[in-house]
């Protein structure tokens, strides 16, 4: 089924306490189209700068990950830098430079408003509410959301909730956005708010889901290499979404065998900087390490 | 198998954003024989003070704890009083007074010491060290830590490790005692101090285990209905001791099993005040909550 991501294409430096990745290729959608090409050929809109280099759009190629949803505008491509805290768990960002992300609004291809799968990555709820107005019937639609757009943009945020399938946010936001203190009840706490299910993401903790199924829990994957979390999150949205788009069976039960696919993904991701260790690994090592991760929660 | 216990008897007083609880029945060693005797008759080895009520010691005996090891002083029982923040993940000791716990020296029953497993609840390295050298053969003997004893006797606590099978130990512990702050090469670097498995506790994102047979990790069960995180940590000791004590079989393997069960029993811990939810538990309750979590770890 067709897969479409709609999200940032960004430029990073990241310093972590394991070293230092300078203007390297980053963004929420660069990372989930490349975890997904490894299921499938994943649509990404998005956009860049005139500084984007042709290196960068051969490595969306490579990965068959078609291109005519890449817009190229005037201007510089989104900079972000950043530096983690010696834990890993947190960050401070250190420059951050919007550029023609500042005033993107999405336009869809006609060819691609027919896609099944869709996955709203992390932009304000307005945006993303515009993306889905273009869609002419998708069959599964989530969404990413964080902190900032709770607490600027929420009523938007609460109106765009009902139109979602799926809502993805991290266990700090969930409390936040439901005032609840405990995961579980936060987590069924969003859910009445509209989408069908909610998954919250613990980083190195792993994640849960909250469906009509009930709870489900995936702890991460524990490497012991942890060299950058950038970009873990989105990995992890690109191997569910993938894995769910590729299934193409009802929904019901498939969620739980495409989270442990994004956890194993994400788990990849983190393993050396930027989308290095994804460009480097191949469907054989991921399914390679799924079964390693069934191995660990069997018992 | 037979099954020992050395730990603290305590009342206490604690306040969570749920409720209080006045002087209920707590410690250690109580949390760990009330979870181990829904699987077998674990032998419990403490002290308490002349104030300690008959109404404490029909529970003990209600489950099927012989009192052979337990020691009256004079003096006052061990209590402690203490405020969970908001989150549940954190806490303040508002009083503590250790009475006839400050100079416990654990003699074990003769009948004792040819207890086959063996849990050293959190103390002294030395007083840990102390009951190791009354045992005559045990077959597998795990004991807790904390980091009062890491920061002020690690000699001794290095010199007890290859002594052990087990450590159990929470997150931050085996990050201050190792000085790694990657989980997973922490606990594979307190393994390599000397037990021959580790167990790290992360509280209410689960466990993970380190052993011959890789890492293991589990979440959490997750309930929704947290009113006192207090005993959780002794009650997942209790279940994994108890579960393996009774399996009887070669540890390789087994661990897994043993966490699982673990895991269960202090969801059920954290659900009331106290031994409450404990007490008012059953072996096929247990069971159940195991199978639910068994279905929802699998994909």
């Amino acid at each position: 089924m067709s897969l479409l991501v709609v999200g940032s294409i960004a430029f990073d430096t990241i310093q972590t306490p394991r070293g230092r990745a300078e203007r390297v290729l980053g963004g929420s959608a660069s990372y989930f189209s490349v975890v997904a090409s490894h299921f499938t050929s994943p649509r990404l809109v998005g956009v860049v700068g005139e500084d984007f280099p042709e290196e960068h759009i051969a490595t969306f190629k490579k990965h068959n990950i078609p291109l005519e949803g890449l817009e190229r505008k005037p201007g510089n491509t989104f900079f972000w830098e950043g530096e983690y805290h010696a834990d890993l768990n947190s960050r401070t960002t250190k420059a951050i430079q919007l550029g023609v992300f500042e005033h993107f609004t999405p336009v869809l291809p006609a060819s691609y408003r027919d896609s099944k799968y869709v996955f709203l990555a992390n932009s304000s709820p307005e945006t993303q509410a515009g993306v889905l107005d273009q869609m002419d019937n998708p069959e599964l639609v989530v969404a990413d959301t964080m902190d900032f757009w709770i607490q600027s943009q929420k009523d938007a945020l609460l109106k765009l909730l009902p139109r979602l399938d799926g809502l993805m946010l991290n266990d700090s936001e969930a409390m936040l956005l439901s005032g609840e203190t405990n995961l579980v009840r936060a987590g069924h706490a969003v859910r009445a708010m509209g989408p069908k299910f909610v998954i919250l993401k613990k980083g190195e903790h792993g994640a849960m889901l909250f469906s009509d199924d009930g709870v489900f829990v995936v702890p991460a994957y524990p490497t012991a290499k942890v060299e950058d979390p950038t970009g873990a999150g989105d990995s992890f949205a690109g191997g569910i979404m993938a894995c769910l788009a590729v299934d193409g069976t009802h929904l019901h039960g498939r969620l739980r065998r495409a989270m442990a696919y994004g956890t194993v993904v994400a788990s990849l991701t983190v393993e050396d900087f930027g989308l290095s260790r994804l460009i480097n690994t191949s469907r054989a090592e991921i399914d390679h390490r799924l079964q390693a991760y069934r191995e660990m929660l069997s018992f």
